[in-house]
Formats: C-alpha cells, structure tokens, sequence
C-alpha cells in the first residue's frame, strides 16, 4: 500500500500499456481502466510476473457512474492516486457532409467528455491532499482543424481548453495538469495497416520513423515527475523524419 | 424571392439583433431562429416597419430534426441560405469541481454542437451550389482556456475546430466559412449588470469601453461580403482600452 | 490641408500601390516611400489625374535619420498623419546553411528594424495628438517557421511582436495598431514569374486564385476605419482555393 | 576525448551554470562562451574539482568572426560538438516611445542575431556527422508580444521563428532542435532585486516559487536526450504558483 498509485484511463494496447510498464517499472501500483477490462489481463499478468503491482478495471470512462465508481474503488483498495493519466482517442475521419451527429456526439464524448469526468474525478481526490498529477494525450487535431477532421479537432480542441483550464486552476494548489501533443503516427499494428493501404511497405520503412510507445511512455514518467518549480503545461513528439 | 437570405441561430437581443437589422438594411432577406422564437416579434415589426424583411422562427440549435426542419422551412419559403450565422453563446463560469457533468455537457450543446448542426446544415444547402458563407462567432475562451471556464472553454475552442477545419474543407468549394474572436464584452444588459456586481459604475464609463452590438455587426456583414480572392478565416474584436 | 494623411511606407508595385488608390479615392492626402521615390512618379500621376492628391517620397525605411525627416515633412507640409502602413517585404529563401548572416541582418532590416523605426515615428505624432492607426503588413512567415525561411520567419515573426506589443501598449491611448497575415499570393508580376517556374501556366489558374491587390487594400481601408469600440489587431487573407 | 561535447553560448551564472554542472555530471566535456571569459574561472575550477571536464571561453555570440573562432577551437581542442545550447539573455522593457533604435538592435543582436550565428554554426559541424542536438532558451516574450516589451518581444519571437524553422529543415537529418519557453523567473540575485524593489520580501516568498536553474537544466538534458523517434520541439516551464 505504500507504493503511489497512478490510474491510466483508456489503457490500449500501445501508448496506454506502455506507460503502464513505465510506472510498474517505477515503483508505481498501476491502476488500469479500457472498455473491456478483461483485455488488460495479459498485461497485468506481464507486469505482475515482472514483480510489478498491476489491476485492471472494467471503464467507459464517458460513464459518470463508472468513472465515480472506478475511482472511489482504486482509492480505497489501492491507495491515493497520484498519477491520473487520459489516454482515451477516438481518431475518425469524415467529410463535414458525411459526419453524423451520432458520429459528432460519440468522438466528442470519448474525446473531451471522457477527458473531463476523468480529470474532475482526479481533483476531487487531489484537491484536499494539496498534490496530484493529471496528465492529457492530445494530437495535432488538439491546435489545428483540418479537411475531413471536424469532429475529431472539435473533440481534441475541447479536451486542450479543458487542460488548459485546469491547469491554470490547479496549479497553485499543487495539482499539476499538462497535455501532450502527439504530433504523428505510433507504431502500432492500426498505424502500419494504414501505411500499407496507402500503397507503402510498413516492414520498409526507415528506423524511427514511427513513435514507439515507450519513448511516449518515458515523455509521461517525466512530466509526472517534475519538481514543482518548473513544471510544463505543453509539449510536442514527433519522430526526427517527420514533415511538420 | 429575389432578396438573398441570411440566417441567423441564435438572434439574441443584441449582437444577433444588430446583426438582423445590418443585413436587412443592406437587403437581406433575415431569417432567424431563437429558443422562443416568439421573442422575435418585436424585432421582426421594427426591420419590417423600416421597410425590411424579416421572419422569426422557433430555434432550439441543439435538436437536430429541429435544426433541418427550419433550414427546410427558410429554403423552400424565403430561398437559398446566403449566409448563415452561428451566434449561439454559453458563457458560464464555475470552478472545476462545481462543474458538474449537465453544465459541462450542456455547454458543449449550445457552445458547439449546435454549431456543428447549423454548419453542416447550411453546408449541405450550399455546396451543391457552390456558393455561401457561414460565421461563427467565438470569445476570448475560443483560443485560451482560464481558471474557471473549463466548460465553456471547452465549448467554444470545439466550435473554433469545427469552423477552422470547415473552412479549410469548403473554402475551394466556394464557401466562406470565418470564426470572430470577440474578445471582450458587448455592451448588453447582462455585461452592465455584472459591472455594477464587481462594484463599478456601468453609467460613468467611458464612452466605447464596451463593444457596440452595432459594430460588431458591421463586421459580419463585411466578412459575409469579402471577394472570394481575399477572405479571412479569423479576426479578433475588442474595444481600444481593453487589457489583453 | 484638410484632407486626412496617410503615410504608406514600403509603396510598391502592387499591394502598396492599391492602397494608395483606395485611400486617394476615400478621400485622404496619399504619402508614400519607397527606396527610389522616381519609380512613384507614375502613380503619383495616376492618381493626380483621377483628383486625388498624392506625394512621393525617396525612404529608406531602414535608416532612422530618413524615416525622421520624410515623417516631419509629409507632417509639416500635409497634414497630421492620420494613417500609417508599413508595407516593406523582404521575402527570400535559403537552406539555413547558405544564410548568410548579411542576408539574415539585411532581412531582419527590412521585415522588422525598419518596421520599428516607421511604427515608432508614427506613435510619436499620434500619442500626444490621442489618435491614429498603424497597420503593419504581415506573411505566413509571421506566425510559422518553415525550412528554408529562417531568415524571413525570424524578421516577420519579430515585427508581429513589434506590432502586438504597439497594439497592447498604444490601444489605451486611442492608437489603432493591427497586423495582417497575409497568407497566400498576390497576384504580381514575381508570382507569377514563379508559378512559371514552378512549371505552371499563371494565365491559366483559375480565376480569383491569386489575391488581387484591390482586394487586399480594401481590407486596410476597413481596419483603418473601424470604431474604436470594435477594434481588430489581426486577421488573415488567403484566396478561396487555397490549401492551408 | 571520448566524453561528448556539449557548448553552452551564453554560460551565465544561473541557467548556463546549472546547465553546465548538469552535463559535466553527465559525462559531457562542458565548453562554455560568455562575453568576458574570465568569469567562467570559478565555474570551470568547480567542475574540474567534481572530476567533470570544463573549459570556458571568451564568446561575444554577436561577432560572426569570434563564433567561427570558438567552436572551431572547441572542435579541434575537445572533438565534435554533440550539443549546443543558445542560452543568451537580453530582457529589456521599454514604452514604444522611449525605446532608442541603439536598443532595438542590440537586443535583436543578443536574443535573434546570435542565436542565429551559434545555431548556423552548430548546424554546419552537425549535418555532415548527421547528428546532433541544438537547444534555444525562449521566454514568455518568444510567444506574445506586451505592453513594454517590444525589442524584447521582437529579439525573441525572431529566435523561435529561427528555431521552429531549423527544427523543421533540420530534423530529417537528424539534428534536434527544440525551444524552451521559459515562462517565469528564474530564481536569481536579479529578480530577487526587482521583487524587493517591487516591495516585496524575497526571503519571505513561499518555497518553489521561483525556478531554480537546477530544475530548467534537468530539462535541457531530458530534451537532448529523447530518443529520436519521439521529439519534442517545444515546451513551457513555470513553477507551480505561477499566475498565466
């Protein structure tokens, strides 16, 4: 119970399990939440038989209830959190004439509303014990709209506002709140599919082209970790080949 | 049937209004949709008393059938949406943890959804006929999150995405699409009322420290008639005293 | 002498030479520099013929004891200047290993120095008189680096500092100081050489693909007469076909 | 010399001391330019004592020729320089009016122009080694221009655009380059000073307050060692309290 527990919401195969090695690595009890919580069962295995501290929770983190519920029980059997980490995507692409409003409403709520139940839930705890850190994944959608990228930049840009709101809230009550902006692709199994239809071999690509998710995860276990004089609101990843 | 059409969403008391009597005045044809479109009714006798044409209609922007339904009924009846202004606000302001889960989604309801619905409603019109223009209206919270307006930041940076990646969608399709950053406060009731409440005297400041609705509106109608060799997707308004 | 003056530093070809137009025909006593003040002779003339009232100078806008004088003649022998635009360019290209520093100071000059000394010499005249605008011209480079640009991007990037910096210090003082990003071609002989180039026809881009020049004057005369209850201090134009 | 060359333009005694200290810990054989040498005496005999390699230098990073000059020494007496650190300050405040030409240009001087001249010149050592790392010190003034501050505003904003531009030309070729937007004091004996003459107690601040130049180096040495697949371009540090 010693250990300070840090709960990653939306904990995918990728960035979300990379970061959880990360802080299991680290001395962290890592608290996992996705949809199907029975998929974090490899990983919590991998992480525990590594000696490390790992539970996964079944969260649809756009669920108040759920995400009340997952909280108060990752206190109260695990610990105060120290770490809250959004790690929700929710990536589409639609022409404006072709984005539904179910389509604009569902992104919008895996993207920003998620991010919002998520980090208030975080301060609630926080709050009182005058220490915390909330961390947000954005994108490039998070400061630029584009062509076919309504909804998604909607969501991303109302996910930026919140953290950004937040952060200038919280950070005098020693609660630090900083976004990422994940500014191209990681290597992961939907990225490579997408290379390869776009008429591309993935396997010929250049070394580092793509992120990989531990370096992403490293960037997290950093900024959760700065010294409260000099802490960051914003950064930026992309790998060195990129074009920007 | 010869008068262009513009649409107005949101034809509040002021900002809405002033631009409901700019676009009459240059010869529109002024359409506008507000919750209780009964309160319109006086503003459709005065333009119609100067000579103009005006309708009124029962808006809420958050209901989609809603939204068609009266892009429907303005088409068939008055004809082809020219312009169509988003002016809906949402401006609310609470501390994180008094934000609660109905606030932060109703915010987003009015401040972008709705934005969503009566873009890609007027879009829909005008793309098949190559031609129109669609304004948003946004706030200082559309490019800058603050303590306390995680909610209606949120909102409002979502319905700047929404119009940043319409414009870059629909402007080789002929279509305008701009975002007004109003950066400070509109000379309204409300504004004046909240003056007296921090403890000044709304009667004896200076002459222009608030933004007439008047020349907010003349920048509409100037954005809604630029050449389509020079548009602007963005400008920001404030008054000449403001801080910022 | 009661026509108001406006001073247009950097009065080429194209953008300078249409605002020149537009204010000659609103009505105002037209100054303009430029390095060899003879190539304005024909301009001059122009605009004399169709009743207007226009002076050339020979400016250096770099060299502070030129921008002195030619300020305090066109103020003692016209007027008050009411307006003034800062027009200079100074758009060039070079890996950043090619960049010499001469070039990188010649830019920087141009773009930015002699942007200082013309803004400064304005407000000199304006601020005790308690009113004024100043416009300064801006690119894409003012707001994003680029490689290959970093000598252009670091002179416009500074000059929109200058001009925010003016707009924030000088608005309270009743100053008018506004940046327009300009982001895209205008249509001028050097484009249009370049489309060329770029092994393009230019004659036969669709229309309104370039901005004309007309266009874009319009738009500093719109900024140069906006109450001062709804002030702009940037905005962007880029032509409707425009990728960005 | 098998240790890693870092050199630091700039090697103040807050900042570039930390920076200095932090890579002489890690192994990096410290090279360090400021205007007069010999005040680098002690910081130098200090590393030494601690086991660490340091050599100082005397760099006006504002002469081309003495650029050229010191990393040619620095290569040939200590090996390739694999970062370099543009770390010059130059933080004035002026009104417009009072702000001298001699001023405008010596802070562009200092802030854009050297950072420049030492950026080209690490760049030319690097790209044919096709590898390396350049880091700029950016300032709340690199991002929004204000009342006072226009040199200070124009010098630093001309640094970004250079650094987003090399980072963007340079980065497929394997050389870093970020930008630190240091967005708060610093805690040294200067603004100390200017707290007490603001009429507060400096010694009476709370704890963490101000940043201390341990905190910012760690982030320059985080930044110069991120895997290349996952680069941050730029990034923002301000204590916990600090009001933005």
């Amino acid at each position: 119970m010693t250990a300070p527990v840090v709960l990653i919401v939306g904990a995918g195969d990728y960035i979300g399990a990379a970061i959880a090695r990360r802080f299991a690595r680290g001395g962290y009890t890592v608290c996992m939440g996705r949809r199907n919580g029975d998929k974090l069962g490899p990983l919590v295995e991998e992480i525990r038989a590594e000696g490390g501290i790992a539970h996964g929770f079944t969260l649809d983190a756009r669920d108040e209830d759920n995400v009340t519920e997952v909280f108060r029980q990752v206190e109260d059997a695990h610990g105060p959190i120290e770490v809250m980490i959004f790690n929700v995507g929710g990536n589409v692409r639609f022409p404006i004439l072709e984005t539904t409003s179910r389509v604009f409403r569902k992104v919008w709520e895996m993207a920003c509303f998620a991010g919002f139940l998520s980090g208030r839930e975080a301060a609630r705890y926080m709050v009182p014990r005058g220490r915390g850190c909330i961390l947000f994944t954005g994108a490039t959608a998070s400061v630029k709209g584009s062509a076919g990228f309504a909804a998604f930049a909607a969501g991303k840009h109302g996910l930026r506002a919140l953290a950004q709101s937040m952060a200038r809230e919280l950070g005098r009550k020693n609660i630090h709140v900083a976004h990422l902006v994940i500014d191209a692709g990681v290597d992961t199994a939907f990225v490579r599919e997408r290379i390869a239809q776009a008429g591309s071999d993935p396997g010929s690509l250049p070394p580092d082209t793509l992120m990989r998710p531990e370096s992403v995860a490293e960037t997290y276990w950093m900024l959760a970790h700065q010294p409260r004089d000099a802490w960051t609101f914003e950064l930026d990843l992309r790998p060195y080949g990129e074009t920007w």
